[in-house]
């Protein structure tokens, strides 16, 4: 719906060159003579504020770092914008800011500039944060969908739908034999050392966010026209995750993450960026978990899983009830 | 009581090095060897939505914009992130986007960035939206409170209290004689022009939005230790915001404006800076109002006005109920 929103309303009436540009998650800017920088905005509307791995202080502070990230930027600055309800409590107003403050920090970025406006109680469901980002782009980095060929590999950094679970556990107060947290952590370091040592090896990057891997990578193959494959057997798997998703009716690719990273690389430099990965802390489970290519002679545009039972099943652009207010 | 949750809540608790650098409008960045970028971001939370000389689209436009002008920036490119409530009315919702869009290409900035997100009615009074900016430092440009020098001209580029006064003639259904409406409007080209034909000469510069030119010069007072005179005689008044200040018993001076210019400029350069700013049509009215400098012995930091009548009235930075979501 929000997709439609976007594409049918929004665009249209900003109108002219704003329309093409909006869609992306991070706009490139050529400054006069100076480079290239990456910009980016989000608002976090997150309910509940606090959950385990993370609270709208930290998600707000990384998911703008990874929107920069995974466009080949070193993210530099932040800007924090505060709406928050006339009623709300002070010292957790603190707590979220306090760890907003300690992800910049952790992430050797700023938070530069900001804004604060209270609104009567009812107005806004107590707290909604808006930051945007700038990234200087990485002098090595060659991104692109246009980068993308036949034969690369595809790279997740870790096991899907931690973050979104988490959420959904919480709200349907739904309690499982083991913890489960978010995975909210600023995915930049693993996204600069691909580049710093694999340079144009590394194709396309994003983080799998809202509609999960499924989304990713469906429109990767829109939008490159080519077929993708995963293997099932090969996706890192967070059990008490996965025993979630099955007690909840959900399928774990669809599901958000907040600190996940996939990335498309040359077939050449597959083993590597594996390698690369699971030296970070956050990426010790990354995997090569499938191919662009087309995988058989129905045309391009199709992503398939080989499941583990060695099935085939189309992966879709998930639609319909998506999980609301996640992030 | 905004500045003082951030002063006593938020920059504590961000901590660290944001802690000096959230209080700005905008914040400048040093890109490594590349020059300089001005920064900014503000929340619009108005109501209601549409007011005569603007809505909510216009004024977040112009609102970003006019934080990078002040700067000394010439603005580059926009986001714009929009919070809706699930009932918001799309023929609204387009409306408010088509004027955001025209504001942009009439002042010829791209928004090239967003993100939406759709919240449950209740959660959010039907639209908030936040738009951040990034613009280039112009070379010549060489602003700062440190630049400010004793017999200094202060300039206004228009009358007070437009902007404010209309958001509350429409919440109080007050209707007067004459149209009023909201000054709502991009000032770089008046910023850029006195900064292309001044250069140095040009001092400092803000935009007198929430708290009015009181707040203004009260921190530019506070921020210099210098003391500042203005004469009541020459500040371009409308006589329709005079009207409705008096019935509602406002003064001018505190009120909010959403296209109008404060600049500082050298003595020297004051009456060519008053001359530059008056042949743009949202500045015809442009005038010297005053000057820095000891106006008696009794120490810095005053902002004195001599009053219509010859009289002599400190000017205050304005506290206690302010008014609120003008913006």
């Amino acid at each position: 719906m929000s997709a439609e929103l976007i594409e049918e309303v929004i665009l249209p009436a900003l109108g002219g060159e704003q329309r093409s540009n909006v869609l992306a998650d991070a706009a490139v800017i050529s400054l006069s003579g100076q480079g290239e920088i990456a910009f980016t905005t989000d608002s976090y509307v997150v309910q509940p504020l606090e959950f385990p791995g993370g609270d709208i202080g930290k998600l707000a502070v990384c998911g703008t770092i990874n929107d920069l990230a995974v466009m080949g930027a070193k993210p530099t600055a932040l800007s924090l914008a505060l709406v928050l309800a006339e009623g709300m409590e002070i010292a957790k107003l603190r707590q979220y800011l306090t760890s907003a403050g300690q992800a910049a920090r952790e992430a050797g970025v700023s938070i530069v500039t900001g804004d604060t406006k209270v609104v009567q109680r009812g107005g806004v469901d107590s707290l909604i944060i808006n930051t945007a980002g700038v990234g200087e782009i990485l002098s090595q980095a060659r991104l692109g969908f246009d980068r993308i060929e036949d034969g690369d590999a595809i790279l997740l950094s870790g096991p899907l739908g931690e973050h979104g679970l988490t959420i959904m556990c919480l709200r349907k107060h739904l309690s499982l034999s083991s913890e489960l947290a978010s995975d909210c952590a600023a995915v930049h370091e693993l996204t600069t050392e691909l580049i710093d040592r694999l340079g144009a090896g590394v194709h396309w990057m994003r983080d799998p966010t809202r509609g999960g891997l499924a989304a990713t990578l469906a429109d990767l193959s829109r939008a490159t026209g080519r077929d993708i494959e995963i293997d099932q057997a090969a996706i890192p798997i967070n059990r008490t995750a996965r025993a979630a998703s099955e007690m909840l009716g959900l399928d774990l690719l669809t599901i958000a993450n907040e600190g996940k990273l996939v990335a498309v690389v040359s077939a050449e430099a597959a083993e590597q960026a594996k390698a690369i990965l699971s030296v970070q802390p956050i990426a010790e489970h990354a995997a090569i978990i499938g191919k662009v290519g087309r995988v058989d002679d129905r045309g391009g545009g199709v992503v398939e899983m080989i499941t583990t039972i060695g099935g085939r099943r189309i992966v879709q652009m998930p639609y319909g009830e998506e999980l609301p207010r996640i992030c």
